[in-house]
């Protein structure tokens, strides 16, 4: 069955009956000409846009409908995660070609119900388009948070930690993979991290909610490009422990097996969608705890320093060398290597 | 100067520079993962998405990119204003192609600014990204409304006036004039209606505010299609008075011009974005007060009838025949014609 045949309407119909009807906080969801919502009182309402784009953020060869869904809510829930608040709703814009099927059109909105299910958050509105160009998909999100628990960018200070949670490179190993069409059954970690990444949304309330982190973002771009931002945004420099950058068991594996540095994944490779946060001196005892208990994992990988000190990186040897940042930059033409190499 | 020697982030600082800063209800604005607004307490918070895509909803020869700004957030603020509510914020999403310049770019943000401007919205955030395929833009705005004076496509009753404001078609008879290559200088309000179109949020206010319309929609397919959406959510059929449809005198010039019929266009045509909406008879007093008073200007053009009827189109001569929706929908192929021809 083609698109043709169901017709716009006729996709709002089969969309409608798919997702949840609405809570009490949503009076009007899908299918008027706007949604309306009942924000909680006393909270700041967050709002993040993302858009997914075929050639430029995913190719059809590499993943599938219900990935891309899948991705999409991760991609935009990750930066509500950042601000420490929780996603509630989203709305969904597409962009559909005259090569998408029905049954296309409805694996995505699987992998976006999925997606949507596990963060607990409701569809309420948004719209589709036919595209003559690439197909892309572009998600709102909408979270919330206690006006005294949101963090931002701005926040770390001169000594703060720089913790990250999880292991970093996987999601970029995991697209050479694809590229490089190597077998990929022995590095299904790897590929996963790439077609289905977690938001940390439950570490980024977590955090928040104990009032842990000074400054936070999501490593979506790298995390020597991400870092940047945060130091830019904070006023400060940043020095990395480079000893201390969490790498998996498989994507040190990978590396082995191709002769490469994992380092080189974790530090430049981009979505890893991983929480990058500082945290004073006087909270690390709290996020020790959590650490212990297992509600959270997270590594310290290096300090927040003053801001003409820059980016700098120590190597397990001592040495001290600048950081180039290395992750994806839109319309700069390619990675990296482009600015300036990656130190050590 | 082109996007690769600013960079996306040298973009998003050129973006902050030209957009006023956050007012108390903007905590926090563009530059982090989420932006964070303070929704006014009590009320709703309406929220709508619409992309405009190159090749499907304009052509770069017809529109440059100043207008694409305009419109892009014209349509948004349209759905705001068929809610009867107030436009806030807005976030914008760009998908830009290696064709675009710095210039096309500023150009662009000046006609978003100068949209939003005249609505009193700010600019709360977004994303840019780099599109292999075509040009597109995307807008989130978001709007409040007072629980009581919501208006949604349900409401309308048997017995109730439908009434529509300004005047219909000229949109649609601008873009013919651009497509066929015509001398568009002495049709120029054609042509602008449908590169710069205005939407009606002081008019959606003014009828929300006085609680007279028991529905609403905002006309972007066409009357026919889109009457056709507010009697399937209202479950009512639609009697139009073909006599009373409001035809502007440069597209019944037009129309004589090219030896046309200008109901064609304002039945069919979309892209008007004026307001449709239906009046209990008890609420037509005051509609009346509003339109002598020169505060609104509206037509009666039909009449709310049981959902059996379906929707019927009444000729000067009195016949009565049935209508066939002819907007646009995506992924139907073509306009009007082929689902069946347009009435009388």
């Amino acid at each position: 069955m083609n698109l043709h045949q169901i017709g716009e309407f006729g996709l709002i119909r089969r969309i409608q009956k798919k997702f949840p009807s609405p809570v009490s906080s949503v009076p009007l969801g899908i299918g008027d000409d706007a949604a309306a919502i009942l924000p909680s009182p006393q909270k700041y309402l967050l709002l993040t846009t993302d858009s997914l784009l075929e050639q430029t953020h995913f190719d059809l060869s590499f993943s599938n409908f219900l990935q891309i869904g899948y991705k999409a809510v991760a991609v935009n829930i990750s930066d509500i995660a950042a601000m420490g608040g929780t996603p509630r709703f989203f709305m969904v814009s597409l962009g559909l070609t005259e090569r998408q099927t029905v049954h296309e059109v409805d694996q995505l909105y699987r992998g976006i119900r999925k997606g949507s299910r596990e963060a607990g958050i409701y569809l309420i509105g948004g719209n589709t388009t036919s595209s003559k160009g690439a197909f892309f998909i572009s998600l709102t999100v909408l979270g919330e948070v206690s006006k005294n628990e949101m963090v931002t960018r701005r926040g770390a200070k001169v000594g703060d930690s720089l913790y990250v949670t999880g292991t970093l490179g996987d999601a970029a190993a995991g697209l050479e993979l694809l590229q490089k069409g190597y077998n990929t059954k022995s590095f299904r970690r790897l590929v996963q991290r790439y077609q289905i990444p977690q938001a940390r949304w439950k570490e980024g309330r977590l955090l928040a909610g104990h009032a842990i982190p000074s400054a936070m973002i999501d490593l979506s771009d790298g995390l020597t490009s991400d870092m940047g931002h945060l130091a830019e945004e904070s006023g400060v420099g940043i020095e990395l422990d480079l000893s201390r950058i969490p790498v998996s068991a498989p994507l040190k594996q990978y590396s082995l097996q191709i002769g490469g540095d994992p380092l080189k994944y974790a530090l430049h490779g981009g979505e890893d969608y991983e929480l990058l946060f500082s945290v004073p001196e006087k909270k690390i005892g709290k996020l020790q705890k959590l650490l212990q208990k297992g509600l959270i994992r997270a590594e310290r990988i290096g300090i927040i320093t003053g801001r003409k000190r820059g980016l700098v990186a120590r190597s397990e040897s001592g040495e001290v060398q600048r950081i180039y940042p290395g992750g994806y930059n839109h319309f700069k033409r390619g990675r990296g290597d482009v600015e300036g190499g990656p130190p050590g």
